[in-house]
C-alpha cells in the first residue's frame, strides 16, 4: 500500500484512479458468444457449458429434487444465519415502498404514481470459488417484495452439474423456483433473448466477472434493462485516532481479498495512525486463505493521509467510493457532508462485512466512481413508476388554456386542437 | 391508418414493431464529434456552430443580458401559462421527496436511506423548429427541486446566435443559470467531458434528434448516466363506444404532428368506432399546420379491434405505450392491470397534451417499450439513494455471529475477521 502525505488533488486523482477496462478484448469474446445464444438458444448453453463449465447438461432446470435435496446440505447454523440476514434485509427493504402518491394540483385536476413491479426479472449469481448465497438474498428478496410475478435466476454449475446448495437453499427460502444452471455472458444472453429454459426478462440484475459485465453492458442494446454498469469492489476508510487500526485493516483486507483489481483506500488525518494501520495490515494479511490475491490488490492501494478535513471530504465525494468507512470523531458531521458515496459505514462496529451480508441494506452497489448518478439496488430497482393524470369536465376548463397557449407557442398546433375540441364541445359549439 | 380487426398476438407483435435503429450509421457521425469535443473542448463547439447551426459565436455562454431582453420578449399571456404549469409540475413532483427512512432492524443495527442530490446535472433542450420551453420546466422543475447544486443548460442557438426567448425566460423563471448555446452531439460531448463554457456533468437529461440520442447512449461508456435511452414518442388510445371519436382522432393526430416516426395506436373493441375515428382523423387532418409530418406518421400507425378485453390489455402491457390514454367505461378497472405504460391519461377530459404541458406529470418518459423496464423523469432521476449503517458494540454482538458464518460459508475469511477482531476485542481478548 502505497503511502501519500497531503497529496495535491492531481496527484490524488492520478493515485486513486480506477483501473481501464479493456472492453475491445473482452466484447471479442462475448460478442459471439451473445449471438449464438440468440441463434441456437438452449443448444447453444449446453455447448457453453461443455466448454466452460466442463459439464454435460442434459436439463438445464434445477429440479425441485435438486431443491429439496440441497436443504439436508447446509448446516443448521448456516440455515440459520441465512434466516437472521433475510429478515433484516426484508424489513429494511420494505420500509422503502413508496405508497401511492394522489395529488389533486388543481380543481379537477388529480395526478398519481404508483410503483409497478417490472414483470420479469433476471438474477445472475456468480459461481466460481465461492457460493454467493449472500447475493440471491440481496437481489431475490428486494424482487419478491416488489412483487415481480416472474423471477429466473442463472448461476453456472460446478463440474458435477450441480449448484452450490447455499445459493438452492437461499432462491427456495425466498420463494424463487425457477433456477437455471447456466452461467458466464451466456446466461446473461440467455435471459435477454429467451430460450426454451430460460424466459426472456426485462431487467437484468447481479455481479459477475468481465465477461458477465461486459455482456451486461452490451444487450441492453436489446431492450433489456440492468441494474446498474459495474466495475471491481472498493472500500474507502475514513479513520482518524479514535479508530482502532486492527479493525480498520481487517476492513481493508476484507475488501482486498475480493480480487486482485479490488481497490482499497484509507484516508486519515494522522500520518501516525495510517503507519500503525498499515503494520497490522502486513501482520494480519499472513493468516488470510486468499493472502495472494489481498497481497495483489494492496499493491495497487493506496492510504492517502490528509490532515485538513475540507480536504479529506472532498476528495472521498470525488472518489465516490461504493463502500466508505467513516470512523473518525464527529462521523455524523462527516456523513451529512458526504453527497457520493454507494453505502456508508458509520463508526468502529460496523464493518463493512456486516453491509455484505446481513444488516438489511443492498450489498449491490454503485462501484467505479458511479456513485456519483446512480444508487444501489433497492427495492425501486424492481419497480417502474406509473403516473396516472385524470381531468374532469371542470378541471380541463382551468387547465386547457394553458395547455393551448403552450402547446401553439411551440407551434404544435395538433397539441393544442385536442384540448380546444373539448373545450369547445363543453361549449356546446360543434368543433 | 391501417385497420385490423382482432388479429392474432403474432400478427399484432409484426404490425406494432418500432422502427429499428439505424445506430451504426449514426454512431459513425457521431463517434467524431464526441472525439473533437474531448480533444479541443470550445474550439470545438465553435467550429459545430459554424458548420451546424451556420453561426459564429464568440461567447457560447448566454449573457444575464440576453436573459433579461428575452423576458420582455415574451407575451404575457404565455408567461402566465408557463408560471401556471410550473406550479402544477413543481407541486407533483415534490411530493415526490422520499423522506429520509431510518430502521432499526435489531436492537444496536440501524439502517438508514437518504436521497441526496446529483451534484452536476445537465440538460438538453433540443432547437429546430419549436422552442421546448416546456421540456426546460419537465427538467428543470425536479433538478432544483432535489438541491442539484450545478445545473447547465444546453441548447442550440438560431443563425442569429440567440436562443428563443421563452426558453430563457423559463430557464431564468426555474434559476437555472448556466445556460450555453451549444446543440447536437456536441452538446452532449460538452456535458460529458467539460470544456471551458461548459461544466462536466454527472448525468444528462432531455430528448433529442437521433444524433443526440446516439450520443448519450455512447457517452455512458465515460462515467455519465443518461435519463433514459429514446425512441420516437408514441402514444396508444385505448377507447370503446363511451369514448368521443373527435377527441380520440384529436389525440392521436397530436402525437402524429411529432416527427415522421411518431408511433400512433388505437385499440378499441368495436369496428364501428374505430371507422368514426378514421374519418374523423381525416377531417381534421386538413387544418393542422403540420399535416404533411402527421399524414407520414400515420401511414405506418394501426387501428386495432381488439374485441375481447384481456386481449386488449394483454396487448397494451406487451406493446407498453409511452402515453396511454384510456377512454373506455370502468376505465379504473383497465388502469389497474396496466403493467407497462410510461403515463397513463384517464377518461374523456384528458387530453394527452394535458400531460406534455401543464397537469403536474413528467413528460420525459420512457418510449421504445422501454417502459417495461425504465421509469418516466421524476424526482429520483436527480438523486441517489445512498444507505447508512450504525451499529453499536451491543449490536455488533447480535449481528456479528450471522455475518462470521455466512462469510465463513463463502469462503471470504477477511470477511468474517473484520467482525471477529471487534468480537474478540469486545470480550477482551487480544485477536
Amino acid at each position: 500500500m502505497q503511502l501519500l502525505v497531503n497529496p495535491s488533488p492531481e496527484k490524488c486523482k492520478k493515485n486513486l484512479a480506477r483501473p481501464v477496462h479493456k472492453t475491445k478484448q473482452i466484447n471479442k469474446i462475448v460478442k459471439p458468444i451473445l449471438k449464438k445464444v440468440e441463434k441456437s438458444g438452449d443448444k447453444a448453453l449446453r455447448k457453453f457449458a461443455q466448454e466452460y463449465d466442463h459439464v454435460h447438461l442434459e436439463t438445464l432446470l434445477v429440479s425441485e429434487q435438486e431443491i429439496q435435496s440441497a436443504k439436508d446440505l447446509v448446516s443448521k447454523d448456516l440455515k440459520e444465519a441465512i434466516v437472521a440476514a433475510k429478515q433484516n434485509i426484508e424489513r429494511f427493504h420494505a420500509a422503502q415502498a413508496t405508497p401511492e402518491l394522489v395529488e389533486e394540483v388543481m380543481p379537477g385536476v388529480v395526478c398519481r404514481r404508483k410503483s409497478v413491479a417490472i414483470q420479469r426479472v433476471g438474477l445472475y449469481i456468480p459461481g466460481g470459488t465461492a457460493p454467493l448465497f449472500s447475493t440471491v438474498l440481496m437481489l431475490g428478496v428486494p424482487a419478491k417484495l416488489a412483487g415481480c410475478p416472474e423471477i429466473v435466476l442463472c448461476t453456472p454449475p460446478n463440474r458435477e452439474g450441480k449448484i452450490h446448495p447455499a445459493i438452492l437453499f437461499t432462491a427456495d427460502l425466498i420463494g424463487i423456483t425457477k433456477i437455471v444452471k447456466v452461467g458466464g455472458a451466456q446466461a446473461i444472453a440467455a435471459m435477454t433473448f429467451g430460450t426454451d429454459s430460460v424466459p426472456q426478462v426485462d431487467k437484468i440484475f447481479g455481479p459477475g466477472n468481465q465477461y458477465v459485465t461486459a455482456a451486461k453492458q452490451l444487450v441492453t442494446r436489446y431492450g433489456v434493462a440492468i441494474d446498474m454498469p459495474a466495475g471491481p469492489s472498493e472500500v474507502l476508510v475514513y479513520a482518524d485516532e479514535t479508530a482502532v487500526p486492527a479493525f480498520v485493516a481487517a476492513d481493508l483486507l476484507s475488501q482486498a481479498e475480493h480480487g486482485i483489481d479490488s481497490q482499497v483506500v484509507l484516508v486519515t488525518p494522522s500520518e501516525k495512525f495510517a503507519k500503525k494501520v498499515l503494520k497490522e495490515i502486513n501482520e494480519q494479511l499472513e493468516d488470510l486463505p486468499r493472502k495472494d490475491i489481498a497481497y495483489k490488490a494492496l499493491a495497487n492501494s493506496t492510504a492517502v493521509v490528509m490532515e485538513d478535513r475540507n480536504s479529506a471530504i472532498a476528495l472521498i465525494n470525488q472518489y465516490a467510493p461504493e463502500h466508505l468507512i467513516i470512523a473518525v470523531e464527529d462521523a455524523e458531521e462527516v456523513v451529512d457532508r458526504i453527497v457520493n458515496a454507494g453505502s456508508v459505514f458509520i463508526g468502529n462496529y460496523t464493518p463493512e462485512s456486516a453491509g455484505d451480508y446481513a444488516s438489511g441494506t443492498n450489498h449491490t452497489l454503485p462501484t467505479y466512481g458511479y456513485a456519483r448518478n446512480y444508487s444501489g439496488v433497492s427495492l425501486d430497482s424492481f419497480v417502474k413508476k406509473i403516473t396516472y393524470q385524470k381531468i374532469t369536465a371542470e378541471g380541463l376548463k382551468k387547465i386547457g388554456p394553458v395547455v393551448e397557449i403552450m402547446a401553439e407557442n411551440e407551434l404544435l398546433q395538433a397539441h393544442k386542437n385536442a384540448v380546444t375540441i373539448r373545450l369547445n364541445s363543453l361549449k356546446g359549439k360543434k368543433k
